[in-house]
């Protein structure tokens, strides 16, 4: 497919902006359809995404053999790859956010005026949201279908290595959409793959109501630098969790493991265990990880448990690793872990391990990460787990708020999460 | 009162990380305490503010002399000068702000998963938030009162013709607020007036959590411009009134009278005026408005009503007058209104009048601005008026989310008011 600026002379920002302004016009005739008109689009573009498997397949067939033959990593074709099964996942995931609630329309709060005015503040959809990916062709699908359920409509920029799977699935979604109502534009898929487009969407203040990047560091990172459009993203998880001295030693074992070694390379993954210089059992905490091939990186405390346990340097403290790397310190109590959480975490995720209820208490009240459990492994972090149905990512901006703004729109929320030692599966 | 600049060779950039960073250190520990200190920490500002009458007045009398010798207009010198009546409102409105029930700690919503994890979602502060406002002094209370209330740290930057009266209300509230427990801190004035520190505060993402502009369009142009820290604000507001067909032609007369003429200088205030092609009683509707004094500028079916309407150009549709001038436009039919609005609005406020329930659901339903009413002035547009309390500003911006992102997050919210033919007194 020739990009429009390849055929028209248009430039790569003037054909952002018109996109945009299409989405835009696009978006406002889906919020005016009904909750179910939208489920039932959805429901199409499923039952199009199964009926062009053989398309899609061919197109991702292609994009795998040109990255193959371009050097991509085994990892990154791994993420590129579809086959009958990853389709009809993907296919799957659409039709179930169809059947999830939709919040549009939800009345957040009433109340009546002495004066009889009555005030109701109720959700509507962000507006034209931009959705910045790298080589997953699946966010093509997730995304737009998160977007549309919402009322939203969708601005997607992937990455270049899928952009045949992309344009494949795209076409596959739009044609179920407009079967079920929906305009056409309102999931477009950028046509060129200028990176000049993605600098052009970031800048698209006014035309694009918010930007999703979807894709590692490097990615967040640019697009927090550059953006004027709101960014809902996080750019690291650098979770800690916090062994108390009244934590229970097989409950904290478990968690301790899970949190780290269930999947390593998720961003809700433990990066940096806190152990009280007073909890019992630290070999038992920490021989687990060891067995199962965790590198534990400790300051001078944390090396005397274990001679195994390497030395860690200044940076270890402020790493993500998303790999089986663990940085361990001990710390004189809950200030001390508390301190060491606000001089290093990334306000993502933070759990402290304890039957001490009032230590549980204090840790969720003055921990400020977007995610706070007690008892449970960081794992959960995650939008199905947290029983959401689906996530667009996890953000760790702070509130905006809109309409007359007083003490509410001064604050933003938390999720607190309580548990019993459940570990992820 | 020297720069910290002026006195250590610390750039204007070092100064405000500097503050930045004390008033995140004092935020952990404002956070820290219970509500009740925080509001009792408020009524000793306010007390200490009454008791600084004579030391603010004297700085304020020496602020009006400069700015009247340095040519200030009249209006300006309006907004700068204090009195004893207008300093006891600000030290009034500061207890009242004490008396507010606060957000912190309210538990948003509640779920528990079938793993037996319990979830909740709790307000918390939004954490530093940066005040870049102009001449008003008041301003330095306000805005401090609201953010400590809310469990935030305040870092202030007043116009330089309000320095004086500005260090002196400052001086007091953190006197008022370190005598009831608040970490001083807290409330931060920066203490240059160089213009570079605005522009380090906007630029300090990861230091301020927020934004807020108190002044004229021109400040809040330059913060949206060049923050890469979010920002809390309107631009404008090119608010605009509908007398549907159905209107009930007494209720239309006054609340456009009101919605107008009350205060034409004040944010809420309609700018436009779109009036059915088929509502009966036009001229009687624009009489009222003529007779104030308030100038019109109609298109060509417009001045057909009356010969008095002057033309409107292509520029008045995009107008925010702030002034005794409407802009005038005869529509056929909600359709036709609705495309005027998305076309020209600043998402601010609008409102229909009718007497017709289907036609002002479908206007509330599907006018895209933070505040829509229905058969009420929009005047109303204001935190005290909505029964807020108090508003730190009107934010027309859409709304960010944390944590687990999914469906919930893609939404934001807007204010429906439903009216019976209120006007604000």
């Amino acid at each position: 497919m020739a990009s429009a600026a390849e055929t028209t002379g248009e430039s790569v920002a003037e054909t952002v902006a018109r996109l945009a302004r299409a989405g835009r016009e696009a978006q406002r005739a889906l919020a005016a359809m009904s909750s179910e008109a939208r489920a039932g689009a959805l429901r199409h573009a499923a039952t199009a995404l199964r009926d062009a498997e053989t398309t899609v397949l061919a197109a991702n067939a292609e994009d795998c053999a040109a990255g193959a033959a371009n050097g991509l990593s085994s990892a990154m074709l791994d993420r590129l790859r579809l086959d009958p099964a990853r389709l009809a996942a993907i296919a799957d995931a659409i039709a179930a956010i169809a059947e999830l609630p939709d919040p549009v329309g939800e009345i957040i709060d009433r109340r009546q005026r002495p004066n009889g005015l009555v005030l109701e503040r109720v959700r509507i959809p962000v507006g034209l949201i931009g959705i910045v990916y790298e080589s997953r062709p699946n966010v093509t699908a997730d995304a737009a279908a998160l977007c549309v359920r919402a009322g939203n409509a969708a601005l997607l920029r992937g990455g270049s290595e899928a952009a045949r799977s992309n344009r494949a699935i795209h076409a596959a979604l739009v044609e179920g959409l407009v079967a079920g109502g929906v305009p056409a534009d309102a999931v477009q898929l950028v046509p060129t793959q200028d990176r000049a487009a993605v600098g052009a969407m970031l800048q698209a203040a006014g035309l694009i109501d918010m930007i999703v990047p979807r894709g590692g560091k490097g990615l967040v990172a640019r697009v927090q630098a550059e953006a004027r459009v709101p960014v809902l993203a996080h750019l690291e998880g650098i979770n800690h969790t916090y062994i108390h001295a009244a934590a229970d030693p097989a409950k904290a074992r478990a968690i301790v493991l899970n949190a780290k070694m269930r999947r390593p390379g998720v961003c809700g993954a433990t990066e940096t265990l806190l152990v009280d210089a007073t909890y019992p059992d630290p070999h038992g905490l920490l021989e687990p990880l060891l067995e199962a091939g965790c590198e534990l990186r400790g300051d001078a405390r944390a090396r005397a448990i274990d001679p195994r346990i390497l030395p860690a340097g200044a940076n270890d403290w402020d790493s993500e690793y998303l790999d089986a790397v663990l940085s361990v310190a001990v710390v004189d109590g809950l200030d001390q872990a508390l301190a060491h959480i606000a001089a290093h975490g990334s306000q993502h995720t933070e759990a402290i391990v304890t039957e001490d209820a009032d230590a549980a208490e204090r840790f969720l009240r003055e921990v400020d990460s977007a995610i706070v459990m007690h008892n449970a492994s960081t794992q959960f972090a995650d939008g199905g787990e947290f029983g959401l149905g689906a996530e667009i990512g996890i953000a760790t901006g702070r509130l905006h708020a809109r309409g007359p703004v007083a003490l509410e729109g001064l604050t933003t929320y938390k999720w607190l999460v309580r548990g019993a030692g459940q570990i992820r599966p």
